[in-house]
């Protein structure tokens, strides 16, 4: 049962992010302090930066050894059974293409497990969940922030001669409407044809993101680090720290900053916030427990992995959207609301699991 | 005695800095990542966000009703020093004014006590140093950065028109020429005149200022918390180190970006330079000792406040200095210097002060 404190400590752990995001959003629009251009230097430290320690820190720190295969098996099946919805979507809409497609799967399937969800698990299903929970966040990092990435230079490498972080509103909707026109004209036989240079594109864009070298050199620690039990130098954990300790606290800000920009806090408008909040909370956990169902999770475990898939929108997906200016607005509304609704939520996902 | 283990904990203090800040310096140098303003932007964020709640932390983690009365003189007697010392400087060559005025106090008598204070005094005097740097911390952050910015805004109403941060290289020599021209030939009687509106002014502007808050706030909470022995809602304590904790790292950052930005990593040239070093490594611990003696200090409390002063410069004064535009690339030259001879500079001091 969630006492009393327990909720508390959710709220503590909920409650600084909003206040972070509300001192950038304010010292924009009100206070005036920061220019676009200077908000944009910041959203760039935190993806260049901030977001690729971070990244290493979570997954140089799971022990790779330990990790509950029927877990890793439910996200997979989880992520699979999301992209193939999707797909599915766009293709009997009509409407989409890659960027609603990489827009969609972080709605469905990248929750914010690490800043909320550890609190969170800790207050319902106590230590155990947090382990689990870490494994998840490790896939996150490892595996999907990675392939979010290549989506993204992928549609990149597609749609727009210009390099990504260049492009604003106005010229993707541009990029959209062409996309769309391939997409319609352009025979099959030629697209496989560009395949190869895509990828090679793609390849070297990759190579350029620190976010890959961070998530390869975390995986190699991890692995040489608890099959020998061995720790870091105290010079080379807090070379890392000293920028990472801040890196949650930046990445909120840069949401502030980029909703001050907007015209309205739900930047999206009110079709597509509903649109999002329902892959979130209602696409998002119902495919999970499908997954889980059909690995054979069971008892905790199946409960840790449906009341995570429930958790609000994550914020590195955000900013991968925003360095790459495909779709942040929906993602930015999709955490605000995910965050307000997020308590309430989880416990009737709590409760529900409970009967 | 510094053991190996203790000189190595000193080591892996301070490399961690270096390197955030050559990361700073090889990302807008090679990699071109950061434009001028975007650098300037996250500048601002330090200065602005990251340094007040720093400032706040500090001051509100200190014990006010536990000071050394001895040391809070004796950090005052040498601040006091600095400044006849400096004042003298400038009258008797006929050159400066307010600005190197402020740029002296900086180099002589605020030193880097928190990133490698903290460190370095733990290896040399054990646990009891680091209660007493703590209070020296304390009045840094609580008396001397206000004077400073006090400081910095009376040079900033009296020189120039234009908002501070505004200001380039150029037009500052301007400024500094039409401030010597006054200070030549203006009568002390007309500037009697000007002094009530330009302490306005300057009160205007401290209002503004986030620093000028958190320290009030953090001086009011610890006046409370030890009164009656509370604690802060964990709520606000997570709200405040959700940024704080990013501090130093940004603020090494940011000057790191700063460094960049010039033609070399001597910016202030060589001359200059030294003279720096000489206020930073003889003349500020010269006027400690001395200080100490008039007072009294004795023992680890007489050492403890010597070898403090010989630490390399301090960061909170760059970020201000570049905020203004008084002359940052001499406290960017002289922490670089500070830094890079820090560790033979306080060994030096230690094994001084033991015979």
């Amino acid at each position: 049962m969630i006492s009393l404190a327990d909720a508390y400590h959710v709220v503590a752990a909920t409650v600084p992010l909003y206040v972070t995001m509300i001192l950038a959003y304010v010292s924009v629009k009100w206070w005036k302090i920061f220019s676009p251009d200077q908000c944009s230097g910041i959203n760039k430290f935190v993806a260049k930066f901030s977001i690729p320690l971070l990244s290493f820190q979570i997954i140089s720190s799971n022990n790779i050894y330990k990790m509950s295969l029927k877990l890793m098996y439910a996200d997979f099946v989880q992520k699979l059974l999301a992209f193939l919805v999707l797909i599915a979507i766009t293709k009997i809409s009509g409407r989409g293409g890659l960027k609603w497609i990489v827009t969609g799967l972080s709605l469905t399937a990248l929750p914010n497990t690490l800043i909320l969800g550890i609190p969170l698990m800790k207050a319902m299903y106590k230590g155990e969940a947090v382990v689990l929970l870490a494994q998840v966040i490790f896939l996150q990092s490892m595996i999907w922030y990675n392939l979010l990435l290549f989506l993204y230079e992928l549609d990149a490498v597609k749609t727009r001669p210009v390099p990504p972080s260049q492009g604003s509103g106005e010229t993707e909707t541009a990029h959209e409407v062409q996309a769309k026109r391939e997409e319609d004209n352009e025979p099959r036989t030629k697209r496989r044809m560009k395949v190869l240079p895509i990828l090679l594109t793609v390849g070297k864009k990759l190579i350029r993101n620190p976010n890959t070298y961070a998530t390869l050199m975390g995986f190699i620690w991890s692995s040489i680090r608890f099959r020998w039990g061995l720790h870091m130098p105290e010079v080379v954990s807090q070379s890392i720290e000293i920028l990472s300790n801040g890196g949650l606290g930046m990445a909120m800000f840069s949401l502030g900053l980029f909703m001050a920009s907007q015209s309205s806090i739900i930047a999206c408008g009110p079709r597509m916030a509903m649109v999002a909040i329902g892959l979130k909370v209602v696409v998002g956990p119902a495919l999970m427990a499908l997954a889980s169902l059909v690995i054979g999770l069971r008892d905790t475990l199946f409960k840790v992995a449906v009341v995570q898939a429930a958790l609000p929108q994550g914020i590195v997906p955000f900013v991968f959207a925003k360095e790459y200016d495909v779709h942040p607005a929906v993602l930015s509304t999709a955490i605000l609301l995910g965050m307000l609704i997020a308590l309430p939520v989880e416990l009737a996902f709590y409760f529900l699991l409970a009967i």
